[in-house]
């Protein structure tokens, strides 16, 4: 792609040669081929921009760059979305054939989309619905019952299960889980918990059984559009409605997100999040990486919980949490300077007790 | 279904219509259409009942409902086992061929029992057993030598490693890893974690490297009868001996099992549980969203530890712990109020040093 | 195998029946059948002796043992790599047809090196090359432009997404994933983070939508030789470098690596270890089980971070950090003593207090 295309499509304009071919668009650290264009969107990376082997720089019009050192500069106006505008226009086209794949189980019934591509080695049940457009790249599976929008992503071994939803425009990352089963167990006589609520002996433990017996699932689960869920990630299904996630909301790897939870639109559910059972999460919602936020509580709209919190009681909307468990910014801050004020007063009294002791 | 034949599979009665058609179950705030039967077996389903638009509810003959209100009620004693009763006769059954399917790839002396059913895309090794009336939905894995054994149900992308054993009516959901190699390394010299335990400086870090060297995992791993585990749960095989999670134990999404962990029966392990190599859990243990524990450790028989503690001790029988790290429960709560005895001493050290600095 | 041979491999010598036939090697309380060889090479092990029904031992040759106690005893020198040595002699070997299963879809145009194996239902598309005697298991994905090295092992369900690198003698464990998309989004207006920051009013939250706009990752992923990746874990693609893991690393399962991270060389990364995006890690680290490190932090050469510790800052070369958020092992430990220094504090001024009033 020669630069001025580039340029052209990003509203920007060139400084230098404006027809070099550009090859890879990479970190200014990362340049070393004659087409590697430097891309310096950041403070950053802008001075990184003084040792790079790059010939060709993509930055905005107000970064300080002596505008001869390089073979070519592209010149965007600083905006939010230089970089989602650059990478949207650079991004990867998945590998995928139009049609379904010869080695591919497709129900009788399904219904396919025009322009559908579905991979090699996947399973679509009965009942099922593929929307125009949408890409299933290799060795995923669609349960009975269950329906994909239209324009969407579907990679290698995502496993959605029966009955369950998912709007347009929605990704799936690698061997993600929507739809499991919930984990739904009650103990046929009490046990471990109930005793430890009321304080008596646990029965059932030791020689004699107790056994666990399962709350079926009886629902699903349904993804709004514009979704997009991480590699590993499990959506269980709802118990007597369906597990929901707004639209909007981008969901990282590893996430956990339990049987009947809720999700507002376009939240941020940073990696290895877990949302147990029955939780709510309002609109606009960030939970930062490693997040737990216990059974039945509720998030409110716009929030946001630092990573590696641990969520005990309900968030109030706009507010910020951290800690564990999770306080309050204001709060959490507190009780790290609390535990330095102690430190200061009890060495205060130690020394005066020498003192005293010394006298 | 008709009302009346629910009513009489869970030796439940009806009030009102006793034939009204019922073609869906659901929470009281989901119903919509003519068929929706609410269910309300909690206190707080059972105040949803005031406004929801369902015509047809099942209850508890206990639930103060105006018995009129409804089309048709269905009507159950109270018992612990409502909800699973009720799920259980109304599961999804899912969608999986008689025999074996075309495309499988199983070995030619794989025993198969009868009445197996083995979906699309999966591998059976050789020197395998599947048991009778097993099913193996799609595009799963049995190493070599792996035992699977009768009423299972497999979900799809489940990997059974070699050398694996599973018993009866064990469930195992979207994607779970059984039989991944233990994480054994030893570093040729000595390593950075022996560094830091006897207080020298590490060798072999800059320039020099230290490789870590793989102890080969020579065991597999088994699996109880009635066990049930979650999508994206890690069991990994021991080294000389196998891997043990014992009869009735329920295990959930994305946990981690190490190498040599032994589980008792009738646990139940909630989201993201991490057990470290060679941990023993006994029997009727509850191990909250998210707990750790760390290596060689021993969680006694019903003992309770609560969602997200890290527990970094062993923990006595029938205990309940807490926290991070976990200590019993009366001792945590008392931490608790320790931070808030402290502050309240110092705020009033610093009012009196005020006091007394005015006067 | 006999006795005579595994001591003959192993520069071991054996004492009574050197020619007894081995056909497992286990645990010593796991022996219960004549070829069982109980193998006790740790002072816990060795004192199980005692009790072992085995008649078959190996152990080292300092061990204090009746040397007439067992059938076979083989008896190794005392070194670091004895369990190493003896699991490499004795490791399982992978069920895998050489060349290119019938039912795999393999590209024309990808390179397939010599005495390759690639097993049912494997993907590999276009522009890739697999490298001498690497063995792909069943059901793998590798996409477009992507390289795997010499004498790898890829197990069932891995999926290596487009233009990622592999060395050599890796080894991939079930259902891993390289390559998914980094997490990265920007609210096209300021979200709730920024307005977290800086104390104003979220926008765009309520009926408003405030969308979150992807940016695309444009690079991959490079793992080194001699890498390894337990089952289930991630490692994400860099936007416009690669995220990079090197020579020698050790990574176990449910781990999460995000974009753009830098991972030195020969570390040990333990069970549920998250780096949030930009992390870099020097050579010779070890980070506990589930440790997470915060975005853009480094971490040096030769550190080690406790089990379950959340990083919140950078952790220099050689230092041990702990806790929650980690410190310097010292001050984890003193804070710890200083929760029980304030309690008997506070307990002696209660005291004190009540001796005034009852004065």
């Amino acid at each position: 792609m020669k630069a001025s295309a580039i340029a052209a499509a990003l509203n920007a304009h060139t400084v230098g040669m404006d027809d070099a071919e550009i090859t890879r668009t990479v970190h200014p650290d990362e340049a070393k081929n004659d087409g590697d264009l430097a891309v310096a969107l950041t403070p950053e990376t802008v001075r990184l921009l003084a040792d790079t082997k790059a010939e060709l720089v993509l930055t905005t019009d107000d970064a300080a760059v002596p505008k001869d050192r390089f073979k070519t500069m592209i010149l965007m106006a600083r905006s939010r979305s230089n970089l989602t505008d650059l990478t949207s226009l650079l991004r990867h086209h998945h590998e995928a054939e139009p049609g379904i794949h010869p080695s591919a189980v497709v129900a009788s019934d399904a219904v396919i989309g025009p322009d559908v591509s579905i991979g090699p080695f996947t399973v679509i049940r009965s009942g099922t619905t593929i929307g125009a457009r949408t890409v299933i790249l290799s060795q995923a599976t669609v349960a009975e019952g269950s329906t994909i929008g239209e324009d969407c992503l579907i990679h290698p071994g995502v496993r959605i299960g029966w009955g369950c939803r998912i709007g347009n425009h929605a990704v799936i990352h690698h061997n993600a889980s929507i739809g499991a089963d919930g984990f739904g167990f009650m103990p046929a006589g009490p046990g471990a918990v109930e005793a430890a609520k009321n304080g008596s002996i646990t029965p059932g433990i030791g020689p004699s059984r107790n056994p666990l017996q399962k709350i079926h699932a009886l629902s699903g689960v349904e993804i709004g559009d514009q979704v997009e869920i991480g590699a590993l990630t499990a959506i269980d299904r709802g118990t007597l409605r369906p597990t929901r996630v707004g639209a909007g909301t981008k969901i990282d790897d590893l996430v956990m997100i339990g049987h009947n939870v809720a999700i507002g639109t376009d939240c941020m559910l940073c990696g290895q999040v877990a949302l147990a059972g029955s939780v709510t999460v309002g609109n606009g919602v960030v939970l930062g990486g490693r997040v737990a936020v216990a059974d039945h509580l509720k998030i409110g709209d716009g929030a946001v919980v630092g990573g590696g919190s641990a969520v005990a009681t309900n968030v109030p909307a706009r507010a910020v949490y951290l800690g564990f468990p999770a306080v309050p910014r204001e709060e959490a801050f507190e009780n790290l300077r609390l535990m330095r004020r102690i430190k200061r007063f009890l060495d205060g009294t130690k020394r005066a007790d020498k003192a005293e002791k010394s006298r």
